[in-house]
């Protein structure tokens, strides 16, 4: 045991900015607040590594969660390198910067009540079902525009992104910036939706399914070192995950932060250690599993890790 | 309390058939066992009506798991109309479909050594990495015949499915019976990675990303009556819930087996009521939620229904 | 992996019994089916095991959910050889000893409406408050009876069976069978209150809080081999844990069933693989984690092993 | 939808303290993070209200987790009326107390080479096997101070921690301050186990197992408002809760932080709002459920109250 840290009890002081409170989390550094601190600092390591790429996943319903600005602001500060998102999270902010809001509701409703009024319900989250004229809208409008060539789902996003007027918009700061932004899903969004009502109407939507592929993985494959940030699982992280094991290079930084149980065998809740096996994490990288409701520990890990640069 | 069932205590008798245990299930009617039963009785339903057309969606490490002949079965035995899967799901079907096996491994290992055995980890599922070897001769052998014309994925998998002389596939199944599978996230898999391989020298895969949502909303909207069965969440439960949500009838009736939460907001763990809300399932609809590892829920499940037809 | 057995796909054929299915199960060999099998693998090796007692422990809310009559199935064939519970499961099986019954309810609920309909709600098991009046009635009846001597918490509960007609009360069935039963935390329950309100009018129930240790120490002592099964985590768990880690000889089998995760770090989520690190399990040990609702799991599991007794 | 807040996208800002993100999260409004705040605010309030007690429920491996000295301020600022833990927290701080440590391991171990140099694993934080040494020296020092006269637990424990000199133990604070600690399940735990050795032997530990009863409805029931704070479930949780069910008024505050799910049943995972059919909650109470470990909720939610206080 010589060689090993105590577990310094966590003390609370008055005023205590977060980073301090990450700080006092680093010296208990056991359990969900060991793994707080631990996110910290390789998040803090991975973007001060000027070799390192980071590849950002970003699952679940994160803008009705309130975690956009946090990641735009990521995404402001040169953060984050390669941007993957569900359709879902691309749907939200396109709503988000189309004017509409989410709204505090509650789980503990009559869902039926719900769908009388139109509001449509992601657990406490209600968004108003109004939201899906606002996007056909939008998508009337620019349809011609965004089909107009054949390109791969990063170019169409971008192209969506450089339609939108909100600063605050994750598409529009990855548009301006020219971030890769991925999310091969998009299919499986509300986003895909709108293009249904058109091309099931007779138009065409000149995107490739596969085309992006090529994208992430010359950037996995060019990069001097990866790290991997993955908020929830999904398609975001196995998209992550396969562009690592089919690079020259795993991944050598590594922060999930998740609520799936690794036992049931899916992607979303596999530790991150079992990439190993894979060659997608490298097995002298720095990685961790944060065990937590993402809404919690981002903010909290983020907020520490602004201080430090 | 005059109007509610008592919960009977489940008695156990020898050689009870699954059957026979899901029915006391039914008695004690509460808790995990209770939602068992009304999964059983909810599937039994939704097969044996004629106007309802079975949506099935399949996420996690399935084949891996040993669910695939359960699934072969019921699409052998037309009890899935719409299959909706994850890349993933696919890809180690086709694996195992080119005479490869996933073997049984454990969760508490060394990564590191078994990337140097090329062994890759699904939790407690091992596949030996020589698999892309596989992988690649079938896609070598075939590109030319899977790309010569522009189609799109459910066409592109089922012309995959037709090239497999396994009649355990589910692919081969699928394309053999011309059961409707769906995959939006067809990249983010192994097979996206196949593509890659030979679209990263110039060929073309001519597919494209939306083109499939007109064939599964084209569903949605000319059935009379929908079930959706979900097994795990991400893209393949979304995808169908999307369908129902913007189709003229919600599902009539819904499974879902699952171990994610709902409370940290994503779709994989939103308890099927939420739908309702957002007009994805029907108000007056049957429905349960298993909270359950699926290889442990799946078989009974599936064992009890099959002794009912 | 030439060492290593394939993941059989399960097969699911007409009729089959559970104990067909888990040997289904334990082919695929893989995530919660191949844990499943191994629980029953490892509780038939430990009650055929004529040198091992089996310590088993009840906790979470049990008998609310259907499970009493397979533990007092496991009793009457001697499959118990020690029994340690909540002090709600024992207050539960005493409430239907007094001819009450739980009903099946539902958790998506107004609870002030129940609680005027005089409801109390355990998920979706309901129970009338009125079996306080029947509580209350029988302890009147019988406290100077159960206070008449110093007596352990064991002897205390041994008394209160014996008081009981019901033969499939677990009370009245470890009174009769003199089936050690502990119940360390037993003040923490509708017993406890009951017993509450005659100590509160100046009366005394002479029950020593550390006596019983004698007694399951002892046990733990002088058997040759032990087994552990618990059901649930909380105090049955810890009580026998901490009787094994005294004990000179570690658990040789060991089964836990439950949904609580180990890392936040508690006794009830914790892997059986951490009791080795104390000597509470033999490093030799056979022991299993199935992460399950305890009432799809257990059912099955003693249905497969009561075919194989 | 007028009536209700928008979720306000949380914004991270340099050197922000707890506080002000906890109130960023409380603009948010929604998961987890919405939570956190709501937790805060119900500490706040059922603090800042004179004439409400606040029951503390103390579960999980909290002092191997680094949460002792929050604790610890929260008893000596007066911000906890009655304190009720589980054994093995008792245990770990007298341990603490003694002069031993806890220390930060891991997971990823190989539990019988712990096992061989007497290091005992509680998750990721190790403890010497030795401090079993110094219970022993500690309790044969006091054993007969401690069992000269009739007691109850509270008075057991507050004699044990009169004997320490460490000013950060639970103990020695709560016997200092006479703040009531309960611990109905203390046969459960190292000290019951220390007990356990001298009573073996003949001698005598005449504690009651019903008496506490009487001091914790005491205090229920003369209070004029109640506020509950669980840290976990287990014991502590119910035995609490069972003192709001019989006292006259229910608590009017509540807050729980767990990991465990409400599904399978358990008390542990039970959502707060159970308790209002029983009238343990007051249905105009105001209550949360904060789904997190507690080493990340915990100080996150205390260092917000603290800067408000």
């Amino acid at each position: 045991m010589k060689h090993l840290k105590e577990v310094k009890q966590i003390e609370i002081s008055k005023n205590m900015t977060v980073n301090d409170l990450v700080k006092e989390m680093e010296q208990s550094g056991v359990m969900g607040a060991g793994r707080i601190a631990k996110a910290a600092n390789i998040f803090e390591e991975m973007v001060k590594d000027s070799k390192c790429k980071v590849f950002f996943g970003f699952a679940g319903a994160m803008v009705p969660g309130g975690m956009k600005k946090i990641v735009v602001d990521m995404l402001k500060n040169d953060l984050i390198d390669v941007f993957v998102s569900t359709g879902a999270n691309l749907t939200h902010d396109l709503v988000e910067a189309l004017g509409y809001h989410h709204y505090q509701g509650t789980a503990n409703v009559d869902d039926s009540e719900l769908n009388k009024e139109h509001v449509d319900r992601i657990y406490d989250s209600f968004m108003p079902n109004e939201v899906y004229e606002g996007l056909e809208n939008f998508f009337n409008k620019h349809f011609d525009e965004l089909s107009k060539e054949k390109i791969n789902i990063k170019e169409f996003l971008w192209k969506v992104g450089s339609l939108l007027d909100d600063n605050n918009s994750i598409l529009k700061v990855c548009a301006e910036k020219k971030i890769p932004i991925f999310c091969p899903g998009i299919a499986d969004s509300g986003i895909g939706l709108m293009v249904w009502g058109h091309i099931a109407q007779g138009k065409d939507m000149p995107v490739n399914a596969f085309d992006d592929l090529k994208d992430i993985l010359d950037i996995a494959w060019t990069t001097e070192k990866a790290g991997v940030f993955y908020i929830g699982g999904g398609v975001p992280k196995n998209y992550i995950q396969q562009a690592m094991q089919f690079a020259p290079n795993a991944a050598d930084y590594g922060i999930q932060i998740t609520m799936d149980r690794p036992e049931p065998g899916g992607s979303s809740g596999a530790e991150l250690r079992e990439g190993i096996s894979w060659g997608k994490m490298s097995k002298k990288g720095k990685y961790v599993d944060v065990i937590s409701d993402v809404t919690i520990a981002l903010p909290i890990i983020y907020a520490a890790v602004k201080d430090r640069l």
